[in-house]
This record gives structure tokens, C-alpha cells and sequence, in this order.
């Protein structure tokens, strides 16, 4: 197609969208730029169109728009995604979920809720306020519901909560043809039938828009601790995780950072941490006399393994601290060269191989020209490098990368345990899935045969 | 075809099945026979061939035969499937894989095992022994873990320990043109692309042979507590769950018998349990005071619920005695009636219309001439009704169940909760799934063009 008749053709789009739309579909240079790029240092690319839909019916007759004419169609939330997977690279139509927003239903007896695709993680928090229930997926972003669901987003509570792969009871979706499809049911569980909940969770919207998530919710817990522990190397902090995992301690969160980034956090948080390998714990319980006995058991172990002492949060107010501190390590660690570009990556390895993936991997940071922190959400084996890098510093990064996820699968990991796939790491799934690979090709092909969907994301199409 | 030429064709695809499985492969009778049903009351169907392999490199050159010829591919494990799974409906070649029963690789401290498909849930928990850790899932029959992934199988367990969608990490799949290949990896979680693993769990052999599993164990609790409760109405017994789950009481078992079921226990096991609706209650903590605070909380929910006393098992071997019993309850049930046919069914409902939907199946079923009994993974919204029947109560058998669905679907549920869909249940899909229905059969299409793999079960096919 020639550039004005492409041109043409994203006007009659507009036109079309703005029959049903109104002025919540605009071609507005601003509000384009806004929508071409997620929080990573991956290259913006704008769509040609953003709308602003209000429910599943609109998103299924923009959808149907964009089949009229042929034009991409890319999902976006809170615009936190971390490997590109809201970049309009091929142009299109952005479909900015924020408008949807509500918690369309809430059981306390079932203790689950489903909600709109745009609501964020601390709306529906809050919306949960005095229900004695909560939602406690967390990966640090205020993301969306929906762009959770769509990278299997998880976090720092996936050790005792699961991840989105296992909060997610249903979906309701709108496809590449426009027809609206509910997958799953409000059943705990069920056999009947294909698991095409699980198929749209961390498709990334390459196979179609998620508009509504039926979400699983848990009791928010009785007595809590939170505690943190310096250790003299990564790998006693590690073989910690271990032992407290194996020995049924189940703590809510597992924490870890390197010494690095513990030295940016108490600069950045004004916190007053040993500058060494850190764990922070946090334990949910029934009461406090069982929630002390877990924590007290983590201890013991701490100290087996070069632990210097656990020191106890008592107080709410400290431990949002500590916790706010551990949600802001990316601007903390950014701001240990101001005015860098971030890149920021995630490996998950089994939990065996963690100590050694982490020390390889602090090794392989000492031999590069760019300061970097680790940090893990080490009870699931997962850890994240920041890359603080100079523009120069960029190609030497992604290289560092490469490494880093070569390590991983020869220790039988993957490449992302939490941020996805996006653009940005499409190139290492051939390595990790082999033949299985042309299998997720086979079925972005049945479902997206013009492939419209969120192209260039998770799976190249030919 | 003709029936000669179809012949001709069986014997050749046996003669080359025979090249590499020697003895192995086989058409004699009586093999074919035990192969043409599972446990239920459905209608046997024979394969034409059953074959023994002992690898996946076996069961690819199996599926490459079955695909030189045209024949269908059947798995076969432990034979204990309730919705005709196993079936031949087809003929073709049934894939008995309970020769492949090694754990190939065990690793403690990531919690980890691969097995192979024909491992039986026994087999394994034994092979498990002085680690540390077992394999918790325990759909009550003797399963094995491949037939146990195709189902998505969970049972008594699942309440705190999920169902096979949960516990498996990876799989190896023999795809219909024989293509081997793994999905997931050993990471806990991943983010990086399509969800194979689930698609595979639950898909009944519909879309591959799975011939490799890893699974997720559990650590073996410190401390264990099992109790019986005795109460005036289904709703008191209900609510004690609900109310136990929403407080965080987080029991490991919490199974549900009707009064009639607990009289055929008595009979049957010998016990000795008040004739009322009961639930068995089972707690796994870290140590006896935190077993105990949780067992307790749970035994004043019940007292406030209509509860007449908790029995505590105290003794391994009454622990022993009273979950023997539970498993036992099919048995128990049909030896209400001697020598009757069993139709065993399964819905699952969220759990707040959990106590209206076994309550009016409980008035459905004084209304009809079989006697029945109910269990139920409460914990989980999920209960089987056994009804026993004679021959001429077949049909009256059927209609309740569609009025069973049908009462499950109004209320938010699911018409299987963990026994599959097999051919049984296939006409109940549409009402479930709607429009979802022909998103199964695109992928069923697209990963199975000529429909060889397990044909007639879970998505029909034209």
C-alpha cells in the first residue's frame, strides 16, 4: 500500500471509530506519543490512532474496525510494561483500557471479583478496603489487571500467592474477528474442556484484547512480619530460601537484593540497611503466636547460613517503609547515575541453580563498563538486573544479556519469569522452546490469521 | 474404506508397529479388551492394536504409524477414567503407557521430579519416601500422573494444594504427526510466551500424547491433624467451609459425605460415624500448636454452624482408617446395591451456591426410583453424585444429570470438576463454553487436522 493510500485509510478508520466513539477516538500527536512506548529503553513506536473504549461492545467494534481496514490492534494499561509489548510497531490502533475500570462483581463468600481490564492493582485494592479480603499479586507497577494477565505478571508474593497464571478464574475476550469470547467459569476448578483461560494469560494480546478478569482474591491475614536479614554472601542467603521453603515456613514474601542495590535503596529510601546480600521476609499467618513461629524458624536458618541477624518491623509505618523502599529499587537504582537509560531484565532459574546464577552473574557485572543491582524474588528463583547505561553503553548491555539468559537455560530457566516477552526478547524463545515454538506459531496463525494482533510481540509471524 | 481394506491396513500397521516393539504390539482379544473401557458405565468401544512402549521416542514412531495408516491414537494408563477417555470409539491404536514408569530425575531441593506419563500416583508417593517430600494430589483411584495431567485431575487435596493445572511445570508432548516436544521449563514460573503446559493438561490426548510430566511436590507437613464432623443440614456443613476458608483456617482436605453415603461407609468400612451430612477435616502445619489453633478455629466455626462435635483421629492408623473409608466410598455406594451399573458424576459450583445446588440435587434425587449418595471436595465447590442403577434406570439416570448440569451452569459452575470431559460429557460443552467451544475446536483442528488423536472426546469434530 502506498503512504497516502495507507494514509486514507487510517482517516476512514478514524471516521469509523468516531461513529461509536466519539471524541475517545483521536489521531492527536501527543496522545499518540504518550501511547508508543512502556517504561523500558526499548524505541518508542506510535500508533496511528488511540481510543478510549468504555466496555467489552467497544473494544469488539474497534477490533472489527481495524479488520475493516487491515490495521494493527495494540492493548495498553498503565503503560509499565518492561519489554516493549505496548509499542505500536507496526502502527495501528491503541486501545487504552483505563476507562475500563470497575469492579463489575465482588463475592466475599467466593472470594473472587471480576473486573473491567483497566482497573490498576491499587484500585482494586482499595476497592477491596473492608471486605477482609485482598488482591496481593504485586509487581512493583501500578499496572493494569489486564496487562497482568497479559505478561503472567507476578511479583513479590508469587512465593505464597502464585502468580496471574493462578489468580485468573476467567476472561472474557474479544477476538481478531471482533466476536466476544468467556473462557473459564466462577468454579474453583473444572475439566471441561481446553484451558483457554491459560492460553490468554501472557499471550500478550497477540491472540486478542482481554476487556474482563475474573479474579481469585484471598483473606488478608490476622498477624503479619516483616523482617530483614544481611548475610555475609548471596549463596547463604539462598541456601536460606531453600531450607525455609522446603521446610514448609511458607513466608509471603522472600526478598532479595545485592549489596549494590541495598547501598542505592538506603541512599534513595533513607534507610540505614548493612550494605551486604539481603533478604527481606514477610510472613502471613492466622495469628501471631503462628506467624512468629514461622518467622522465628526462618531465623534459626539465617544464622545456620551466615545470616547477621533478623531485624523485626513491628511497627505499619516501618514496614511501608521497608516495603515502599523495595518497590522504588528501579528509581533507586536509577538514580545511582542520574540521567541513564535502564535496562532492566528477568531470569527465573530453579531454585537449585539460584546461588549460582546470581554469583555468575554478579561476576560477569564486574567485568563490564556499566554499574548494574540484583534484585530477586528469590522463594520463585527469580531474579531482575538493572543496567544503568550511557547511550555508548547500550549494545554492550544487550550482549551482557545475552549472556544472562544463556546461563539461565543451561540451568534449565527461561528468559523472563515475570516481564514477558514483548519485542525485546523474542529472540531467545527459539533457544528455549525448540520445536515447541512452532507449535505457539500454529496457534497465532488459527487465531490471528492476518496477524493484527499486538504484531512483532512474543512470536514472529511470516 | 471397506472392512477388508481397513483390515489390511490394521495388519500392516501392526506389522510395522511390530518391527520396533516386537511383542509389544498386539491384537489379541482379550488386550483389546481390557483396553475398551475405563471404570465407568459407559458403552466399552475396542482399539484395534494395543501397544506397550517404554519411551517417548516409542510413542513417536507409534503416532507415526497411527498417522501412515489413518488410525486413531488412544492413551491408556491406569484404566480408571469415568467419562469414557480411554475409549475406543474409533478403533486404532491404544497406547498403554504404564510401562513407562520411571522417575527420571528427582531433585529435592527444588521440589522437582520427571516422570514418565505411566507412573501411577502410588508409585511415585513411594518412590518418594525419605526425602522429605510426596506428591499430594490424590483423585482417589490409583491413577497414573500422564492420565492425571489429560485430565486435569485434583481431588481431596486440592483445597490447599491445587489440582494438576497447578502442580505441573513442564510437559514432553508427541504431537499427531509425531513431532516431539517439551513445554514449560524448570523454572517456577515464566513469563515467556504461550502457555503450552496448560493447554496439554486437561486436552485429554485430544491434542498429543503426553509421555513425560514435571511436577511440582510438596513438602511432608511436620505436624497433622484429622477430624470428623457430624451436623444437622447440608447448609451448616457448607457454611463451616466457607467460613473456615475465608478465615485463612487453610485446612488440606475438607471432604463432604451425604448421610446416605456415610451409612454405606459404616457398613463398608466398618466405622462407626453418626448418620448425618459430615465433613472430614484434614490440617497440615509446621508444628502441633499450629495445627492445633487452626484445628480448633475450625471446630468452633463448626459449633457455630450446627457442627455436633469434633471426632479427633489421633492414631495414624485411625487417620488411616477414616481416609481409606473416604477413598473407598465408590465401592461403599455400589455395595448398596449389588451387582448394579454406576453412573458417577461431578459438577463444581462457586462455593456460595454450593449448599443450594447439593441441596436441590439432594431433593432431585428423593424424587427419583435409584438410590444415590454424595461426596464432595467442599472445599473446592466441587461434589460427585454416585447414582446406582439398574439397567432400565439408565436413561432416568441420564436425565438427572443434565438436570445436574444444567443447575451447575445456572449458578455460576461447571459440569465437570475433575473428571473430564471423555465423550460422556461432551453435549454439555456448548451450554458451558459458548462461543469459547469453537475456539477448542480451531485449536483442536490446527494441532490435529485429521483427527486422529483421541477422536470423539472433549470437542466434537467434523
Amino acid at each position: 500500500m502506498t503512504r497516502a493510500a495507507l494514509r486514507s485509510e487510517i482517516d476512514q478508520a478514524l471516521s469509523d471509530l468516531r461513529d461509536f466513539l466519539g471524541d475517545r477516538a483521536t489521531a492527536a500527536e501527543a496522545v499518540r506519543e504518550h501511547h508508543g512506548h512502556g517504561e523500558s529503553s526499548h524505541k518508542p513506536a506510535l500508533p496511528d490512532l488511540v481510543c478510549f473504549p468504555h466496555s467489552t461492545q467497544e473494544v469488539s467494534r474497534i477490533v472489527q474496525v481495524s479488520a475493516r481496514y487491515g490495521l494493527p490492534v495494540v492493548p495498553f494499561g498503565a503503560g509499565t510494561s518492561l519489554e516493549g509489548g505496548v509499542n505500536s510497531l507496526r502502527g495501528g490502533i491503541s486501545i487504552d483500557t483505563r476507562r475500563m475500570n470497575r469492579v463489575l462483581r465482588l463475592s466475599v463468600e467466593d472470594m473472587d471479583a471480576t473486573v473491567e481490564a483497566g482497573i490498576s492493582r491499587t484500585q482494586l485494592v482499595k476497592a477491596l478496603e473492608n471486605t477482609g479480603l485482598t488482591f496481593f499479586i504485586d509487581p512493583g507497577a501500578d499496572a493494569t489487571i489486564g496487562g497482568m494477565a497479559s505478561t503472567r505478571a507476578s511479583g513479590t508474593t508469587a512465593v505464597k500467592y502464585g502468580t496471574m497464571r493462578d489468580n485468573v478464574l476467567g476472561l472474557t475476550v474479544v477476538l481478531a474477528d471482533g466476536r466476544v469470547i468467556h473462557t473459564g467459569s466462577r468454579a474453583r476448578k473444572s475439566s471441561a474442556g481446553y484451558d483457554l483461560t491459560r492460553l490468554f494469560v501472557g499471550a500478550e494480546g497477540t491472540l486478542g484484547v482481554i476487556t474482563e478478569v475474573t479474579l481469585r482474591l484471598h483473606a488478608l491475614p490476622e498477624a503479619l512480619a516483616v523482617a530483614v536479614c544481611a548475610f555475609d554472601s548471596i549463596e547463604g542467603a539462598v541456601r536460606t530460601v531453600i531450607d525455609a521453603i522446603q521446610l514448609g515456613v511458607g513466608p509471603a514474601r522472600i526478598e532479595f537484593m545485592d549489596d549494590r542495590l541495598v547501598d542505592a535503596v538506603n541512599r534513595y529510601s533513607k534507610l540505614e540497611l548493612a550494605v551486604k546480600p539481603t533478604l527481606l521476609f514477610e510472613f502471613h499467618g492466622l495469628s501471631h503466636a503462628g506467624v512468629e513461629e514461622a518467622a522465628r524458624l526462618a531465623e534459626r536458618l539465617a544464622t545456620e547460613h551466615g545470616g547477621l541477624g533478623f531485624h523485626w518491623e513491628t511497627t505499619p509505618a516501618g514496614r511501608e517503609r521497608l516495603w515502599e523502599a523495595r518497590h522504588h529499587v528501579y528509581y533507586a537504582a536509577r538514580a545511582l547515575r542520574p540521567g541513564c537509560e535502564c535496562l532492566t531484565t528477568d531470569v527465573c532459574v530453579p531454585i537449585s541453580r539460584l546461588a549460582d546464577c546470581m554469583v555468575e552473574t554478579r561476576a560477569d557485572l564486574d567485568r563490564v563498563s556499566f554499574p548494574a543491582t540484583i534484585v530477586g524474588h528469590v522463594g520463585d528463583g527469580n531474579f531482575h538486573v538493572q543496567c544503568l547505561l550511557a547511550p555508548e553503553q547500550e549494545e554492550e548491555a544487550e550482549a551482557f544479556s545475552d549472556r544472562l539468559v544463556k546461563r539461565a537455560h543451561s540451568m534449565g530457566g527461561t528468559c523472563t519469569g515475570e516481564h514477558g516477552v514483548g519485542f525485546g526478547k523474542i529472540k531467545y524463545l527459539k533457544a528455549e522452546h525448540g520445536e515447541a515454538l512452532e507449535l505457539m506459531r500454529a496457534i497465532k496463525r488459527t487465531l490471528d490469521p492476518e496477524n493484527r494482533m499486538n504484531p512483532g510481540k512474543v512470536v514472529e509471524f511470516d
